[in-house]
């Protein structure tokens, strides 16, 4: 981390100490270049970070590249089934050993620069001298990595958070029956933000800015929380009393199959912030398509009846989540500089359904394809608007709750995590 | 403004320091970092700074949005006629609220983000929740906005310069004749000159240059200031004759129009220089075309005679104007980086010509469409010689003596406005 | 140096300490902004740097621009043969005054911007003034040039390293019987890598990775040094026996012909290092072409015989060579930013050799294409791969041994230039 301040943790505690709680984050937060060094190493190399589904991976031998921060891993499959993570840094002179976004690897992993080999396990078995030679070789790093349900976590850090089995435990139960394990890729699309990454998680947060998604307003209810009935317009009461009828019928329906819903939300005090709840849908109640129908015919696990509204998930500090019916949809962000975030969406159906057949790719996607770019302009001019000296950080309003348990998180895994 | 200097002051003092009177400005003044951010917050955010005419907003509700430094602000015209000005960040969480070049507002201006709303004085009318709660928010911060006859300028500061006022008492006769306020845009033209903002002013402040502007030399004497006779080339002398000859029939149509033409130049020992002065021009002596005839038969104001010559306007630190019978010129110049600089320049025609018919737009544009070109050139090539750490700064000559007064400005400005 | 820190010396020590001796360079090394600009002044602007041949300029009055770090400079060769050299900043106000890539100069230069003029000497013979004025200012600063066989070097430093004057001495006799002198350029390439500099020095200096290039493996054989023939592989036994035959015919054709091949290897210890042999090529011992033959039927200098081999040349910092007896190969070095390394290959043949009769462009250069956009990718993954926390610098192996030496000397030199 070159070039950070001498006094690390003194700069970045005075910025910390300019947050007022209640109050979105000042522009320090958006541009300072050494606390975004410090988020990189102490938010997204010590922290859970969702990278992808095991469908992204799905035979032995294949492989997947990503770049967290400065650090490039890779993620592999082995024919024992189990996903392993390593960096993908070779141990001779430091090349990135697997070189695409993705690929089959054979028995063996070799790079291609003086062609230093490795075993699935990270060991040296080749460099060019003799076996010993090899042997002797420090093997390639791992990352740890857990599955929960189907979603690819890993974690950068020699001890990562052991938090995540609570999660896993807590979360299972909700996320089982979608049965991500039995699913296949149906599309997976790349938005660079133009802004910093905490105002992408930011924007996730919360529905209060929904208006300006009116594709996805025709499944979502804006409501978060519970909404105050007297300051309503005429509008917002027939969608609320809407909401109301349409939460009844789900939550018999989810009785009747078994689907827990109560919130669960533990979203700071703590490394691996989560949050999760069974969410009502309006129209049909079905999925998050332009006629709030599900996209496919061949429902998830066994589900039989698609009007499951959506379970929503958030995990800090990078992801967020909605399984539904009949398809899956996950966010991955990772930041790519100050105020460049990489939003990686990918949709998941049924491992069986056949495009063209039992789903519509664009009836899939169209919804979310739409809601991506909006929410990708509102970041951008935020973060235009967050890097004027004359901006003055504004109160987050009671709809935004969630935007201030984030801020709260990042603050106490920084101030945990820094060096003294 | 992150990462500069802890002993700013000191920093900047030690640059200055290092300039020599009647010598260019040392490399430092072009690539050092915090320099230049002091430059934005100290001159570009302490100054007056020409942004446009009010011909670019013409109507009531017309807005314009605008980047100054690090400060996105907008300009409105509001139903009365007036034109005000605020920081284009919103109270709520900062998003920029006007996200257009231009548009049309309507009786509120809504941030598309969270749908906060204003009234066109600047006060938050709606956010999501009770009016109470909205009018106990701070209004959008205003910017101070003046119109002289149809310039307009802006201040960011809190307490702006109030020598303005006499910058006004004092122009505004030579300009009203031109009536700017009765003129409509005929081209409007952004260049990005690959050089310090610095270098962009300097290059307008001499004419020792143009001799590398052949299509402005068909109208512009290149006498700034009074020349020696005695160096002179023969071509030079021809030139000389003709502008003594030129000047006498000029001078008689000034005192015929009543038009006032001695120069005034306050270019530094204030906030607000400026220089202005009647030139006579070459060939017809009517306007800056290749032809040097007036390239808009509908001449501004009052006028019924195109042989005018050009009154010439300099306001430091960003603009300059050529008023000339049939139309006018203004540029202004803001920083965009270290080394890039927005150059605006735009040609204004009386409000009642038709473009075809009272004009062609390529014979009024085509001369400093060139020169334009010719100075974006100058510029990235200078910048490129005083980055080498081999440069060393010549001799600013007797025709350049404007390029001194600039500089001498500068440094002044900026050791008045540094904190201590 | 803007933006360095202060105690340079200290921070660039500690850097440096970090190496340890027989391993890859830690990732400050290609990361850290302050030891780039160290290298910059004291790496490029202090040794002898190779730039062009002879050729490149090969009339009385022919210039080339060239950027050498933050310094512009160009190449003329004067009516009386000589190349000379100076800085491309105007004594005037700094921009460059050759602002082509390449050009013939009259009997003066000019600078476009203020016309102020120059001697083909650097003295400023015309500044628009009198001559009084320009005699009394300092000339262009001149820099060092020196010619070895038609080979360029400049040096920008005050007093440039003398040992210079004992490569020449000792690289002549194996250089002049290429009459590179007597040679016109067939093509010119640059790419620009997406590393640091030091990664494309570090690729050059060992054929670890020439596995990695099919193409150039025709001819050039993987040893370097003296293989261990107990543990070589099937084919490396077979490649060996091509070798010894071939070095027996090969040393007797050297001998023959009076050609000197013997290692001369001065890499450390010293300013202007260098080595140079005379190395066997595989398969017919003609060229560096698909097929192994000379390219062009016009054989250098006096050549009658192809099978030579190729005389490979080092020189530290950033340039390497072979001389073959068709034609002539020259890359050059230059550093454009921490991450990004220009890389530029000449393929010169006889200057009598005519295209499409003596050879095919295609054929000429095909091998070396091929190879730099290999070694391009190399450099960039590695550049990838180094920047991660998570890389530990491995152990150079024996055939990395150059690798080690450039290492010995890039930390000498950095300490022996670093201002105490």
């Amino acid at each position: 981390m070159d070039g950070l301040p001498l006094n690390l943790r003194e700069h970045i505690e005075k910025i910390l100490a300019s947050r007022r709680d209640g109050f979105a984050l000042p522009g320090a937060f958006f541009s300072d270049d050494a606390l975004y060094e410090a988020e990189l190493e102490y938010i997204f190399a010590r922290h859970w970070i969702f990278l992808a589904t095991g469908a992204e991976i799905p035979e032995g031998g294949d492989y997947r590249t990503y770049q967290i921060g400065h650090y490039p891993i890779f993620l592999l499959r082995r024919d024992d089934g189990a996903i392993v993570g390593f960096h993908n840094t070779c141990r001779h002179r430091g090349s990135r050993i697997l070189q695409q976004a993705s690929g089959i690897a054979g028995a063996t992993l070799m790079c291609p620069y003086h062609r230093w080999t490795y075993d699935l396990d990270g060991h040296v078995v080749g460099c060019g001298g003799t076996g010993e030679i090899a042997r002797s070789q420090p093997p390639l790093k791992a990352v740890h990595v857990r599955q929960i349900e189907g979603l690819v976590f890993v974690c950068l850090a020699d001890e990562p958070p052991a938090d995540i089995e609570e999660m896993r435990r807590r979360i299972t139960p909700y996320l089982a029956p979608h049965a991500v394990t039995n699913t296949k890729v149906a599309k997976q699309d790349d938005i660079i933000e133009h802004g910093n990454w905490k105002l992408t998680i930011e924007n996730n947060r919360e529905c209060f800015h929904c208006a300006g998604h009116p594709e996805l307003l025709n499944s979502l209810f804006e409501f978060l929380g519970e909404p105050d009935v007297n300051t309503m317009s005429d509008k917002e009461r027939a969608e609320h009393r809407r909401f109301l009828a349409a939460r009844d019928t789900s939550q018999a329906l989810w009785h009747q199959f078994g689907l827990p819903f109560e919130l669960i939300e533990e979203l700071h005090g703590r490394a691996t912030g989560f949050r999760t709840e069974r969410l009502v849908l309006d129209g049909t109640g079905e999925s998050m398509t332009p006629n709030t129908r599900a996209a496919s015919r061949r429902l998830l696990g066994q589900f039989t009846d698609a009007r499951l509204g959506t379970l929503h998930l958030h995990v800090q500090p990078n992801a967020w989540f909605h399984f539904l019916a009949d398809h899956v949809l996950t966010f991955s962000t990772l930041p790519l500089g100050r105020d460049r975030t990489l939003v990686r969406t990918t949709w998941l159906v049924h491992a069986d359904a056949q495009e063209g057949v039992d789903y519509d790719l664009a009836n899939l996607t169209s919804v979310w394809d739409a809601t991506n770019r909006q929410d990708a302009e509102f970041v951008a001019e935020t973060q235009r608007g967050v890097l004027s000296p004359a901006y003055l950080p504004g109160p987050i309003g009671d709809t935004e709750f969630m935007v201030n348990r984030f801020h709260s998180w990042y603050e106490e895994r920084l101030r945990a995590a820094l060096p003294p």
